[in-house]
């Protein structure tokens, strides 16, 4: 195929211009065309992202995704449940890169990039998260599993919002909840809901979470599914967990990986998607697409490239 | 400022979306408004990028920069004059970033990332660019300059365009002809075209390149201009030509960078457009953005956004 | 201070020659320092790498940290110590980033970057694994907690080397059971160790694995800890985990960072360690250093430079 | 082959781990043996590297290697020539990353990451390089070729150091001159260098560079050599014009590549030795390795390989 030279003059040509304008460009529009095929076959779709993102503004073009169902199952850190219950009463602020940490240690302003988390967030989050907890005590008994943490939050907030407490609209914890989509969280203990956790621990001594309470319910999605798919915006332990758990049918069928990390130091956030065929992680007559770049950039071209789809 | 969750639902919509988005995205917001002041003062305006841009399908929108006039000057690489002479006559081709470079090189096939150039291109330059070599010795005797001969070769291409030879719709060199808008290449002998003058020296003796010839030019655009602008693709010579050509101004007033490679190593390509301010290359007062990303992906959105602006 | 050109003769003029040559090598300079009053405070020190660097030859070094009891506590991921444990039995094999993903899995051959993993790797794992679940459900009941997985782990590792089993001289989990140094896992269920937990819990239907059963044990580190610090291979939660903790008690007093992630992304793998001061994950008066570049090329260089002082 | 997990105990053992480690440092295994090569069969060497690198401490290895006859030609950037002539009579100053950079050019301190270039060095750069335009246009006339400017900066500095002005022992044009190596500098305008050839040319109307008067001499030393070899630090201009020059005799028998950029935008500075081959710039022979890192961290342990390989 040839290089395609001619300029876009509309947002709707932007889509097959990327695809033969070479480099990243051309992974982008490779990233189109699995996304046209997912929503197509509907496959059981896995939406796995990082924390800092559900801190930034994609927040909202996720919670979208799970409002729509285009989405059958998320995987996530500690972190993003976090950043989504605490938005849903308080905004965070953009700042810089290049701010003075010292300063803003003394202000009680703690810093993700660009963005700042006044700790007042991490006040009400304290005081919400507890209730949160004694609620799911008191439904589910002593163990619970990360799912329904996140499920309970989602509850929490639907309440608050009837309430008039909460704004829930840009929430993926809410619509989760909503939708009867399960949120896993393989890595829960690690963030503030962890010291949540440790804290209603003291109170209510028998508490605990079983991490492999989960492991029957993602099986028997991976299992009973005919087709997979995974979106995976950055890497850590999101990505490794949904790859990895789809193994057990043979790998995925279609995936999508937007990354900003490099292969060469042979970590499983820089891993190119061909990688994981190799581990069967992805079939090998999957369909997948690696595009280098930041998700913040590159999601919402992709959320809008996904919306004309549905029109 | 807050970070904005709410998601776009219209293309229209990405341009403010992005800005409060957080991270990446918010350099791109910042994009935003440096290109919205230069379309509204229409400062001198230079652009630089490096040569795989016009291999790849970024030239269509070059080319479209300098037939509307939105840049005052270019700056770039042989590599980037040559693909764009080449691509006149002959298209290039889609490949893969993991091809067999071995069995590119028996079957005559060389590979810029994931774009292939077949050897025959490279005959098809030889040829022409003999040409316009002879045409530029007669009219202006031995010694040239390196703008000298990009404009040579913009109208050449406008001869054999008119002759149905050469397609230049999408040629920054034809457009750069026609709109009287210099093109710089400070390292013209790096790449085919130093090539094909060493082969011309060989037949007229006295042929030589004088780069000196071109910076009294270049500085009479820099001195000469009330503000100036600069945007830059990539790194290397082009953009540091540009943003040090504008030191004997005091700096330029506005900039834009679009960029994947990091400071850490002290490299120009690197180095964000804060460093340029403590060298007077960018103005203290100058507003100026550096956006993290792959510029196949990056500037379309930018150019849409500014076609958006001239509606 | 001056930048230093007179070029290093001897490797231990290396040291110097890093600090005062600019750039990354400045940064290294500074993660010397960093480990020099580590060397001389002797604080409590966490300890956290990715599950790809134990795949990798450095695993020989991590082990060499905790059999000498240089650190504390080690943190890392389910990767990790399944690398740790398989290689124990037998070797990983090196390949290219380059190898044909979908040959490699007809083969059975798992690549991470230029690492290959047979399959009967993973085979043996699931047999030895059974084992450990089986000794630790008798002497610990059903629910346990990540730790106490690890340690049964090294237990094994240490039964199975007297028998002539195992070779456990460069595994981690070995020395961390013999030092008791504590290894936690906070992400335990992502990875192989998941999945065969949950083959296990076929058998033993009670058995589960509680995370929150380590966070008293790691949260008494960090509150009786004199002075804490920390050395980071990499990102992900392993990092996270670690200056999460120190929050508690004001900060890591010292913090040394290797990564190959930026932080314009606003990821956590990507965060400077100044960023972790706005956070009071690192102390204002605390010594940090952000290196930038692969932990296999710089950790040894640190490995060396630790030893040194030791002399 | 195994990765190997023994750790290093001295540093003679690093070369050895390296290679057996996996990721980058199985890649800076490879660069040793490129280097191992070249040491036995002594190829005629080109020697590549970015005007960073010489503001940095790695210029005082750069002079080693000139010294030592360890390469056969240099090819580089105005700026390095600039920086090495600059601070044969003043050093550069060690600051941050996170300067304040309104301030700092208020104060006259020019940086270039965490390198600061004080104003007076630029002064003294102006004074001095006039002088030498005058030397060269009365010894060779009017129109001179880049390597007889880097040739005449190291005479002049040899004067210099004979009246005590000038401190030479880290300079490699000090040392090309003394050894009669070509240092080439194809965009020999672009910097400080054009600037000062620019006022140069008010005085001397007819004074010119012609880029032309080097190919002969390049192309004499590629095409009279037996064997070729390339050592090329970071990208740009540098690393394209010795990759270019190789063309014409079939390639380099061995090339070594130190980079941070990444291959996926297409960049000829992110682009792997892989890529060159497809080329002829690198013999289907020819053997290579690109180690991803910073220069100043990597370099360094290769020019201890090296001289361990002199003993």
């Amino acid at each position: 195929m040839e290089v395609g030279d001619r300029p876009p003059e509309r947002w709707e040509e932007l889509f097959s211009f990327y695809k033969r304008a070479g480099f990243s460009a051309t992974a982008l529009g490779e990233a189109f065309e699995v996304i046209s095929s997912i929503t197509k076959e509907k496959p059981t779709t896995f939406f796995a992202f990082t924390a800092n993102l559900v801190a930034s503004g994609i927040r909202g073009i996720i919670a979208e995704w799970v409002k729509r169902r285009w989405v059958s199952a998320v995987v996530t850190t500690a972190g993003a449940i976090e950043h989504d219950f605490i938005k849903s009463y308080k905004p965070y602020l953009l700042g810089s890169f290049f701010e003075d940490d010292e300063a803003l240690h003394r202000e009680g302003r703690n810093r993700i990039g660009n963005i700042i988390v006044p700790n007042d967030r991490y006040v009400l989050f304290e005081e919400k998260m507890q209730a949160v907890f004694e609620d799911l005590y008191s439904e589910k008994g002593p163990l619970v599993a990360p799912s329904e943490i996140a499920k309970a939050m989602g509850a929490f907030l639907e309440r608050e919002h009837r309430e008039g407490k909460a704004q829930v609209e840009h929430s993926f914890l809410y619509w989760a909840y909503k939708n009867d989509i399960p949120v896993f969280v393989p890595g829960i203990t690690d963030g503030a809901t962890g010291l949540q956790a440790y804290f209603f621990k003291q109170k209510r001594k028998d508490f605990g979470i079983d991490v492999t309470k989960d492991m029957g319910a993602l099986a028997h999605i991976v299992l009973s599914a005919e087709k997979t798919a995974a979106v995976v915006l950055g890497g850590g332990i999101s990505k490794h967990h949904v790859i990895g758990a789809n193994i057990v049918r043979g790998g995925l069928d279609y995936a999508l990986y937007i990354t900003t990390a490099q292969p060469w130091d042979g970590s499983l956030s820089g891993a190119l998607s061909s990688e994981a065929v190799s581990w069967g992680k992805i079939s090998e007559r999957g369909r997948h697409a690696t595009v280098h770049g930041d998700a913040t950039i590159v999601f919402p071209i992709i959320h809008l490239y996904r919306l004309s789809l549905e029109d």
